[in-house]
């Protein structure tokens, strides 16, 4: 049985993730997804709960051909220490797939098999080029899954961002 | 559609939970499982890592009737806030189900909607009293699910947990 | 000009706090007045939001006759920087009061002037006595000034610490 | 009974606030002042510490016509929960008054009232305006009231400012 | 070359510690001290700073064989992750020695070796008793170094033990 | 007796902080090294580790002729309590040597005495500069003490570096 290891802040969750994940899970098992920067919200570059991103992934997820767990993670104030912080809050994979430096490191110094996925095309579909669609009001739906669109439109989560997108660095929180 | 929401700390899952979990599922649509105290492992109380409890209940919860999420819930700080620092890490919900005085206080207080689940019996399966078998030796697999066990056995996770109550308040963690 | 400064954690504030404070206020120009473990409440221990023993201390000393500041205080991690904590959240004083050996300990070896409080009575006033009448639905309102009662009518604060205190260590926060 | 909130980090205390305030103290009963960020001291976009903000406010507000409460208010490590740990620190209020789209996107997302400003003026004062003038040493003592200025002189804030704006990305804090 | 790990609380640094020391100072080429919740101090269990600690196991150690390095280690939240956070501030080590049961647990799933120091001997030497003597007033010169007795001196520790002994439950801190 | 404090983050240890150090010591009995934001690493602007720096310090300063404490110093959420977060970990000190301005500051707040260190030439010898040689491959080891490029090599701290800063502002950590 063989386990793998995703993660992504999936602010919000895309096409660009979809290809991922169903790529890996032709050659995996089990799929353990980590929603990382779970303890994020209402900020420019993390508009969206923990709570409002595990339902974009398992509408999005449902009908994925191998199990697979939705977990959010919340940030550690060590780097040193988070690939740790992870494994403590997971069930026990074999392999990590990622295309982040950073997580790539981590994980290698700490003795996982690490595999860089492929596909991730971040020109086409990426979370900051889709945050800055809805802000300026153009189209964005067709670079996500329509249960994500759905779960976007049930919060007004475009409103919300536009208005945290407005707040600056003066801002009173 | 209706969404209930359930927490426990889960350590361990055990036919307590078991039978609460699908009675609700009877009365509702989804539920989100909140897995309480999810920072804690390796304490007397808290022997499971939060991914060790992700697994029990995945696996003992495969074939439940309704769609559900399983969710770990750090702890935070103060209560005060507790009901809305869960509320940011699960989907919407909107029932509570719980016999726990503090977590119904919390919830009806910030104007929730809560069950007391009436099935808990907690003098037939309680997680203290589990706790006490495993170190005292005794049976203790009848009182879970096999699933659960499975986990258990994997991590040696009974070993750890006579090694964890032997510290006594003057150790050096 | 004189500023001296006084802290309590005030679950509730009653008619041992105010003899201190009224016996103090003939005896120095300003008070600072530190509400401790401003972050608790739904605890056995302590009931009340900091917000609401705010609003204890405005309405029971409205009639004080020196000018003073009601100021929150939130539990730090090191008892070695607490006096430090306090003092950068509070205008400069010259005196502490206090009956409170800690915090008489920590003050005096951060170099302060400390004047232990002659008059409190803890027999006859005390939180924790207080808080065991409420439990108990015993007479509790001739201990604390009438705004405070209010305060904590209008809150239904003793339904609140009775939920909260039936929450045993096995609760699921 | 109306009882307002109003929120800023004050760095300094400038008209602009002074002007909002006297003017929401006409339309309600009585007003909670929240000064966020307490917790922030020493940089050169907060370079003033709770404790000398509490008295800022304090002296400023001495005549104004209603009841009002100074508190501060530290910053919580999530969006999505400052609003509940800002109505558990502060009495129960009515309406919020802000013009920070943040603080009106998280206040009415938990469905508090929230009026906009009218008046404040952000070109004419603001806090990063005056700040800038202090450290070019530059006339600002008009833009704020006399209160303010006697407290930034007496704690010789003007000479902390230029000191912990010189230091650069590098320092060792 | 071999480098060893030894954690202890040092509350104070006595004859049963130093016992431990000389002997793996004989079996190995470096030690790795530790200062185990290095945040505490000013507490009946914990009366004495990380900072005069340091300066306990500096004197006492002075004419060590072995090069060794003195590092105070701040508790972390979760013992699932302490390993890494120890790892993390340490330079690389070989082998742990422990008598603590939960510390032997966790360096051991994480993969670590482990010696269990074998001349520990609590009943004789135990922080706990010292700290007793200390209150009660009787002798414990004769269970510490005569350096840490003389630091233990130089900032009145008895004293501050018995004050911060004598705060109940109730304290405002 | 005369003991100093010095402060750096040595990310990584350089001769520039070698000069003023071996300058200081020729003027002081005894010298506390503190290392700054110990908790980081992994990261653009500190990628080595608590635990590699101190065996940096150890190693490049085994020769220096008075007795010298190398203590890792956490970062803490407050500029207000910085000092003193710093005085309750290390052994008292007399004089702080510093070019920070902001340390600078806060320790005069305090009350301590302060001396600018004279030699410190930031053009020649940083931090930052060295990063920016190791990323781009060009020479750096002969601005450090060969102890410090032989731990560097070690941890292979080079190709680290260049992985974490790739890392754009959209990683998932």
């Amino acid at each position: 049985m063989m386990r793998a290891f995703y993660i992504g802040r999936f602010q919000p969750y895309h096409f660009g993730h979809h290809k991922v994940i169903t790529r890996i899970a032709e050659e995996v098992d089990e799929l353990v997804i980590g929603i990382g920067s779970a303890q994020k919200s209402h900020d420019p570059n993390d508009p969206f709960t923990a709570g409002e991103r595990v339902l974009m992934l398992h509408n999005a997820l449902e009908d994925l051909s191998i199990r697979h767990y939705i977990l959010p993670i919340e940030d550690v104030r060590y780097n040193s220490i988070w690939v740790h912080h992870v494994a403590a809050r997971t069930p026990r994979f074999d392999v990590v797939y990622s295309n982040n430096p950073l997580v790539i490191q981590l994980f290698r110094e700490a003795g996982f098999c690490v595999k860089e996925s492929p596909l991730y095309v971040r020109e086409t579909f990426s979370g900051t080029e889709i945050r800055k669609l809805m802000i300026a009001g153009d189209e964005w739906k067709h670079l996500v899954p329509k249960p994500v669109s759905d779960v976007i439109e049930e919060i007004d989560g475009v409103t919300r961002l536009r208005n945290v997108a407005k707040s600056d660095n003066n801002s009173s929180l």
